[in-house]
């Protein structure tokens, strides 16, 4: 089960083709086109409110929360809104609406590939 | 010696302050302060140019680098040099200039805590 999960960094699982892929940066640089596609993961953990919604989202029960349940970062509601749309744009989270709420759930094989990159031990 | 390492993470080794401090995401949210701390990391990789920059150091021989040697990332010196600035006010890499050139080093325990937030495993 795990194992099957890996496949899918490799591909598109989020609209923009912001998807993990390399070897942690100690091995090899970065080429031009996926330093474009991590960079942009960065950018949007990059917000201190982006952050803090990640944060939110990710030590809930089962890395998944109701907006309803992480309005509470002192912007307004549309700021909250644009912010996950930034991450879900980005692939960190995906969403799901179940009648009045949209739920968001962090996409583990993504983030761990995006620490992947950041693994210095190698 | 690599236990000495570990303790500067949670004092500041950059100028800004910016230095990583805190447990998974997955294990609690961030603070405020927390979060904007280490949003300024994730906003200094959250740049392709300034990624490939790091990427280039980081993969370097002994993860340190002449300003000589990374030059080639298609911009102009002195956008290297603000974003290698970037890259150092954020605690990610440190400089020093040794006769004509400066030269670049990742900060190991820095970047492994930026990793370890992301670690969503535990």
């Amino acid at each position: 089960m795990s194992n099957l999960k890996v496949l899918p960094i490799l591909e598109a699982d989020a609209g923009d083709g912001a998807v993990p892929c390399c070897a942690p940066l100690s091995r090899e640089p970065l080429g031009v086109e996926d330093s474009e596609r991590i960079a942009v993961m960065f950018k949007a953990l990059g917000d201190p409110v982006r952050l803090r919604l990640f944060s939110l989202i990710a030590s809930h029960e089962g890395g998944e929360a109701c907006v309803c349940d992480i309005q509470d970062v002192g912007v307004s509601q549309p700021t909250v809104s644009h912010h996950l749309k930034k991450l879900r744009d980005a692939g960190l989270v995906t969403s799901e609406r179940r009648g009045t709420w949209v739920y968001y759930k962090v996409a583990p094989p993504v983030v761990a590939a995006l620490a992947g990159v950041l693994d210095l031990s190698s």
